[in-house]
């Protein structure tokens, strides 16, 4: 049988340092473990811009679609910033979701122990925290039509649509109980059914789909409140179910209670394909940083971590991601810090080379 | 000439109690410091919509234009549920707001030093906090049209438009980079160019107004970031300008990094009336806490506070505004403590009442 295929797409910023700490990881699970993958990799975002003149090339997306995961580094940078909006780096991120119909995006926000002290919020909030934030990542806003900037009596207005059917609303309803189940059994919708008929639809439909889950407790929260019990309490959340943009915003709310963005992995799933495996694409919570961009002091644990994703959710290699995950703690309990996991008392930051090498050497 | 007017729309749940605190602290401005109001009263969200069976009566909402300040308290409560969209509670709120053209709500994030321990996050990261919040507050997707729950394909569809004119975006920037004028000359502007393109409008706009303030240092954020950016190191804000909805979660996120919502006022501030004052609502950011209701347990603090920011913003009374919050400032620090503001230690609560008057002699 053929090796089970990855596609890299490294990005820009620090998109390709991290990556090739993930490369190393990938090779050390061939080597050592039997576990084989037939690597390609390919230009996203501002490096295909660069190259083709857009954020992503046909040929990528169609390569993307044939692969058994795809893997990404980070989009854009300051060289972006002024492109037009239909080419921006970001575009090509959108277009891969899109395309791929990666409905459900898992961001775990997890409190390592030995990162307790690091975080914003005081240790007894977060120690332990271990929450997963399922967004809703092919709909909503971020694709809605009509959209854009025009002119309505001599005056631009700028026009978006947040927009969901209630097909779109169930089958990220139904991957977020599916992973509930798998946890503690609890569940929280939220949306802003006081202010967006959307949030009305969203609340009735995850409400009719919870029929089908009955051991899951369901509770249901506006967005705003959401963000504030976040900060007040986080450990009242297991799984959190809620749409791209509130998502967004929601989630990067989340991974800062952890203490550093560098530590948070992604999963984007879609449908299964005809090998059984989900469309899927793995990639860190991080931007692509571009002020500490090539300078080797990014953390790549976020990356790696999110390759342990992709072990247990497109290859069903859970007892691989765990011995991926438990490396990855124990060079942390060992004191291993890159320079964003280090406080005001400073010391030698480890080099992102330097902490994949003290990854491999805990595999 | 005639006493400045009032109204006070006290609402749901414990609205009206935090309310009756505020009464005792708007009279003792008029017998102790010849500040007196002509104060009426009324009904708003689910307790019109008890009597009226609308949310807001259409004699209220024409009071409302008419006098100086409208003070409101909370509305909603599960009571109220399940009504249809269109007569819900919060509608009222948003009726008075779009109607009476409030566009510009100022959301302070204070951290009063007495409390510093108390938020979830670490001491040093919030002591001496100070940040006030721009939010639009007339338009974006509370407003925009279309709207609603539809059929399409034997499917419900729900669809909420966001949309913004350069001159909503501009009106809000100028009172924006005007506090940031009287206070420490930095603003920063959140949206989410990279994906909306009404965000791109907005990026744009305040970039145009900022020609007008040279002396502010302008930064722009994406919305994501910058809830990530409130959490981590919140200190590095001084104002925020951002849309109706970032503004809803952001505001409460931030709100919520002082330690207690039960603290934090807000003035909602439109074009200038006749007599030159803007006009202007005021009302605490909290909502109405069915789950404390009716049990005296309520910190009246907020609603206070928001009277002092009527002092100051509808009245040109800074200076009484600053003895109001000095008053404030002292009972904390003398220890007084509302249920909302005690540690898991414990001791006995002061009721709502009891702050009243602790903050009544006090002044
Ligand atoms: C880069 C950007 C388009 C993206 C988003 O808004 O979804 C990012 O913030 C994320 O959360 O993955
Ligand atoms: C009650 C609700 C309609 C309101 C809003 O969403 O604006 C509230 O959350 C607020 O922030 O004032």
């Amino acid at each position: 049988m053929a090796n089970p295929s990855l596609l890299i797409l490294a990005g820009d910023g620090i998109g390709p340092e991290v990556m090739d700490e993930v490369k190393r990881i990938i090779g050390w699970f061939g080597a050592k473990r039997d576990l084989a993958f037939d690597v390609s990799e390919d230009l996203v975002g501002g490096a295909a811009y660069d190259k083709h003149g857009v954020p992503l090339h046909d040929d990528t997306m169609a390569r993307a679609q044939e692969v058994d995961a795809v893997l990404l580094g980070a989009v854009g940078g300051p060289a972006y910033d002024n492109l037009d909006f239909s080419v921006k780096p970001e575009r090509g991120l959108l277009r891969l979701r899109k395309e791929m119909d990666l409905f459900a995006n898992l961001r775990p926000a997890q409190c390592f122990d030995a990162l307790a002290d690091f975080s914003s919020l005081k240790k007894d909030i977060v120690a332990g925290l271990d929450i997963m934030i399922v967004r809703e990542l092919t709909s909503g806003v971020y694709f809605g039509e009509p959209r854009g900037i025009h002119m309505e009596d001599n005056m631009r207005v700028g026009i978006n649509t947040q927009r969901y059917t209630e097909a779109e609303i169930e089958r990220g309803a139904r991957a977020a109980f599916e992973l509930a189940m798998k946890r503690n059994k609890k569940l929280c919708s939220m949306e802003k059914a006081n202010v967006m008929e959307s949030g009305i639809l969203w609340r009735d439909v995850v409400t009719e789909v919870h029929r089908d889950y009955p051991q899951v407790a369901l509770s249901h929260m506006y967005a705003d409140n959401g963000a504030m019990q976040l900060v007040r309490a986080p450990k009242q959340f297991d799984v959190i179910y809620t749409d791209n943009l509130f998502g967004d915003i929601l989630s990067d709310c989340a991974a800062m209670l952890t203490g550093s963005l560098g530590m948070l992995p992604s999963a984007s799933l879609g449908l299964p394909m005809a090998n059984g495996r989900p469309k899927a694409m793995y990639e860190p919570v991080h931007g692509s940083a571009p002020d500490i961009a090539g300078q080797g002091k990014a953390n790549p644990i976020a990356c790696i971590l999110s390759f342990a994703m992709a072990l247990r959710y497109s290859f069903d290699q859970g007892a691989e991601a765990d011995r991926l995950e438990a490396a990855i703690e124990k060079v942390l309990a060992d004191g291993a810090r890159t320079a964003d996991l280090m406080g005001p008392e400073g010391g030698v930051p480890l080099s992102t080379t330097q902490m994949g090498d003290a990854i491999l050497s805990a595999l």
